[in-house]
């Protein structure tokens, strides 16, 4: 893991904090750079599992598709609502994070 | 366009006018099975492409990536906010309705 995000997740733990306390099932911090877990309140398989699903293919497949209907414009944040719960995946330029909530 | 979904339209004709009145940019439904515009907003060159890209390769990665990520859920909703605009997507068992915001 990169110095950088390390500083920027120590920075907002009190963030982490208060989100993960408001009714979250967890979060996922990814680095976009190395596709690897940064911060997690998961196990080690199923943050891989997000990383590699949501972050790997479900963001750049999204990120294509905005691209190509408009040259112009990109992609901010993400909602998948599913039966049982929402992933809010909010892509960053250094890194990705996940809430389920 | 087949006739369950002209009936579905022509019943929900006054929901459309309010969604439509109210800020949006406009809409597209989609029949699943022909992936064709059944009921659109935009002229046909930009509901195709909304069709082709969001319906057809945005919907099924995200259901599929759903599914991989847990096999007992479903995707219900989807959206993509971008730097310009939102895309609301409803995926439902014959049609899929988009709206942008």
């Amino acid at each position: 893991m990169n110095r950088i995000l390390e500083d920027v997740i120590h920075k907002n733990a009190d963030t982490i904090e208060r989100i993960t306390s408001e009714n979250t099932m967890g979060y996922v911090v990814a680095d976009n750079s190395t596709h690897s877990v940064a911060e997690t309140s998961f196990d080690n398989t199923g943050a891989l599992a997000i990383v590699k699903h949501l972050h790997g293919v479900l963001v750049s497949s999204c990120q294509s598709v905005v691209r190509d209907l408009d040259p112009t414009n990109k992609l901010c944040f993400l909602r998948v609502a599913t039966r049982k719960f929402e992933y809010l995946v909010a892509p960053e330029e250094d890194f990705t994070i996940t809430v389920l909530q």
